[in-house]
């Protein structure tokens, strides 16, 4: 069965450092009831992280203007969509069926097969079938599912208010369906990051740092929004429309964060499986605790005003930083790691406005920045060697920016994927969508009469 | 004890097509084991279907004019607690006591009793109360309870705007203590449909079909909204004053459908009941994918603009669809019957304008189309009888369009079910709360001062 | 272990009343799967209080005018997290670490340590360690940490828009860090009201009452807002600005609740306890839905308007008044003791008025009105005794109106706790933040151009 993925890299790990994580004990727990609570887990945790999508979306749709909330709100729906189904066409079986080192198998759909069909259908003998550890297969696949989606979700953010709906959608389908799933084979497939003890328990490289790789290149590639960046180096302000959806947004993702880095342990089929869930709840939630106050310290410090939006996204960062090593025992190094991850967002803000790069909601400053400071903190603090995290953060980043350069670049080259000046000045809701997000409200009710 | 709820109708299928469907594998879950497993799943899948109440609330806030808002939200809540009150009083026995073919039993209340009660004081001996596959009554109450609630949601969306909301809440309980719950006792309850080997997993006909009948009979008989239809044919958009919150309200049914769709295998206590619920998770969320994907292309193909409720009310459509059987281990066909679903909501729609049928945010097209193409969709793929389908349909349908038809004309010609002109002119915000949603923005606070 | 927390009150109060509300029985479900189980309740239930603090940020969101919007969600994500990290500090260990009646110990941090880490790495027997009826600690912390943040979110909404963003959150520090942990050790910490038979299940006093003392406390001190009372006694409406957005936070925290009290039965690992949690789940429920209608009814009558944001508080009272004693196996008298906390908001929100105590959302209606009475009702209807209940009550109250008055007063004469008259016309989004909440809509649009 497939219980070593992700647990993989953890393991190997433990090998080298001599660190005693044996395998869980099972030994009062029968093979069935094991079964039972994987599945389970995969299933409960599994719809937390599908619940992210919805906060991706109230996020974006709180911090972009309104004139284009209706399309965010759109994209963020049919990337959900449209990761799922490439996942189940051909990135499931890319990323995890028979790896050989670098790539996955390329074949076509995923559907229960063999022993599982049995014991769906009763015709085979279930004791038999049960083993150690086990669990369903198509759990797994929609735990695995839902992480896919939320690597996605993250470009949407990025690249708001300008580019069109279409391309953005088949760049969707073939980060999901294609650019994720093979790095991806790399370290939770079992492949060759796998084998030199990366370690990325649930995440902050091989998800969050993915999307926020391809969210850069876009945001470069695409170009800024007219009149963010004015000719003499001033950065205009473009606030979001709706800060209690984004408010709302932020809850929704640190809730699914539950899930994320909770659900990525594997396995609940254990005294010890249910104890490493909980103190991964635990990292979790003080990471995210520490992002926060120190976003706030830092930006009433600094601009002598706290800022909303930096607050939230310090929560995002703590809960980015956390994800690649949320197994701590001494639950202060997790409010260190998150509280460094939210202060790294509050600096990365202002940076990439003075390199130009436009980034709407601050998806990369969260997810590209935080996730490689996450990453390099399994290597200080963890168990991890700093060396191997490096070597995993920079191969997953170039691969990540050259394939995603050359999707980006062969999408505006062909069907572009800019929309006109005159479209982005009306905003993408009228351009694309032919609606307003809210068509009694303020500016779009007077700009539409 | 009472497994065989919902469940009966795919046992009793499997006798008539072969099928191997047995009797799930407890070889190695302990009775006690096995209760606490299909408790849980009751409780957690319950709470998820729970908050398909917030879903159809936002849905219904988001495509409603400012002006009506309040009163949808009203309406929301308060249908929910009516429909636990009305389950509790009287509407589960009805369904699920004692049913005799055709009804259950007309009694009150429905506690916790006799061995139950033992377990529950400690004054029994547990190992001896507990059998095999058995679960908390009170556990089941709580997860029927929330489906009964979902159909009453269905109605509050077609007919907002314009409804009064007593008699709308009148009829609700009426609906949810008594409509409802006898055509339920024909399946799910045992009687004759079931015994006809009738499938509706979690209740595309069931649930969603019964609500979008109940919403079309009131639709005609409440008549359309003023302006909405021209003298010439022409139909007058009205556009929704907030899609965020649609936005949101669509991810939250989504997220909701994994309980509603999972929890109706109605057991977690074996391997084979945890695989069935994985798998059930699976096409529920290619079905949704499905429906969106399929319902944007249309709107673009058609409209040559993506329209943001339709993909929103596609995922709606593809979740109906999938509701009668989400048990396929083949999960492309999920695709296809989502796909299908939201095909149907982008011709639905504007058929129903062409009929002068005033359907406020689309839950006709949605709930009731896509909930008999989803009952059919057994009979095509599944192992159900596409006669014994279509007997269901027309049963369940006939008995609702008559008995709500009887209700609405009985509370048209007594309290009366619509606000008079210059009320519903104002906004039922206004005229039946004294309030406003948005007191503070656009239209709202300009008529106000 | 620990299991005995807050269910101690409940058990020490079956001995005092002969009722056998004995031990659960786990005669079939093995040591191990009772650990995985009871943490999986701590997590799962745990989630969902921890998604109460979004449901605190949008009730209070829709509630506030739009000047202040952006700062109430400042302060919902900083009070979530501060609660968070005082309580890790060293909340949790003066509530809960050998409290000798009065006080826990004051240690900092709380780490997994001892046995359980043993367990963690794989290096101790985890046949030996794990006990019957034990769980992960540190899925209990997780658990209790998010009942604090509960306490401090409900001091957050009366005091909306007039008092200062850092002076709050210090005072949100001592509240979580200190006031609220000595108080909880009296009953769940094993103190002398547990001694004494003091039964608060879930905490309608233990976390509601105090969370209320504190908002009165505050809004007496603080002072109204400026134009809220007229110099003639009358009364000014200062209507919420987003009221879809308190619906949806009312939901969220309904559905938060079933974690609250559900959870609180601080087990899974029996069919009793899986059975318990059922009948919590469904009185939880029900004497929500009899608050939500009894508001409705009475405003319907007394105001000739059903009033949505009575409604709203309605669900929250009646969910309030349910939260000492949800284990009543007659779920009918949960539908009455809902329906009085709904009636009782009803009035105490014009009574406050009539006070001039400015209670923006009506939390000290609900959470502390309905507090008390729902304590009382375990002495009326549960096995309690109302003399003890009244003890409890009192001692609590009295406790934190002191202890609250104390910090309140001390800020109030240092760094000061409201803002300047005008900055409060200004609004706290601009004054505090710098920013608005709806740069676009209404008013704010206006204002800012």
């Amino acid at each position: 069965m497939q219980l070593w993925r992700k647990s993989l890299g953890v393991a190997a790990l433990a090998g080298v450092t001599g660190l005693a994580m044996t395998g869980p004990a099972y030994a009062e727990v029968s093979a069935e009831t094991q079964y039972v609570f994987n599945t389970l887990s995969f299933m409960f945790h599994g719809v937390l992280v599908m619940w992210m999508a919805a906060g991706f979306a109230m996020l974006e749709s709180g911090l972009v203007r309104s004139k284009s909330t209706a399309s965010i709100c759109l994209k963020n729906i049919a990337l959900y969509s449209i990761a799922g189904i490439m996942f189940y066409l051909i990135g499931y079986n890319l990323m995890y069926t028979d790896v050989s080192g670098f790539i996955g198998s390329f074949s076509f759909l995923y559907n229960t097969k063999g022993d599982e069909l049995a014991l769906l259908e009763g015709t085979g003998d279930a004791a038999a079938i049960v083993g150690e550890g086990t669990y369903s297969i198509m759990s797994d696949w929609f735990f695995q599912m839902v992480f896919v989606a939320a690597t996605a979700s993250i470009v949407s953010g990025t690249l708001a208010e300008r580019i069109k709906v279409w391309p953005f959608l088949i760049f969707v389908a073939i980060l999901t369906g294609i650019i994720y799933p093979i790095q991806g084979s790399w370290t939770w497939g079992g492949g060759w990051l796998s084998e030199m003890g990366f370690s990325d328990f649930a995440g902050s490289t091989i998800v969050h740092s993915v999307g926020g790789w391809a969210a850069l290149t876009g945001a470069i590639i695409l170009g800024a929004r007219k009149g963010k960046y004015g000719p003499d180096g001033k950065v205009n302000a473009m606030p979001g429309a709706n800060l209690p959806l984004a408010t709302l947004g932020t809850f929704i993702l640190w809730m699914g964060w539950f899930g994320f880095n909770g659900g990525s342990q594997l396995a609940l089929g254990s005294a010890a499986d249910a104890a490493w869930i909980a103190v991964v709840y635990t990292n979790t939630n003080i990471a995210a605790a520490g992002g926060v106050v120190t976003a706030m310290i830092l930006t009433q410090v600094l601009f002598k005003k706290i800022d909303l939006t930096m607050a939230l996204n310090g929560a995002l960062a703590g809960l980015v930083s956390i994800t690649a090593g949320p197994d701590q025992t001494n639950h202060f190094i997790s409010l260190i790691i998150g509280a460094v991850g939210g202060g790294l967002v509050v600096f990365a803000v202002p940076l990439l406005d003075k390199l130009k790069v436009d980034d709407v909601v601050g998806a990369i400053s969260v997810h590209l920045v935080a996730g490689i400071w996450g990453t390099l903190a399994v290597g200080i603090f963890g168990a991890g060697s700093l060396g191997t995290q490096i070597v995993g953060i920079l191969a997953i980043g170039a691969f990540v920016v050259i394939t995603t350069s050359i999707v980006w670049l062969a999408l505006k080259s062909t069907v572009g994927i800019r929309v006109s000046d005159e479209e982005e000045e009306m905003g993408l809701d009228k351009s694309e969508l032919g609606m307003e997000a809210y068509p009694e409200f303020g500016h779009g009710s007077q700009t539409l009469s």
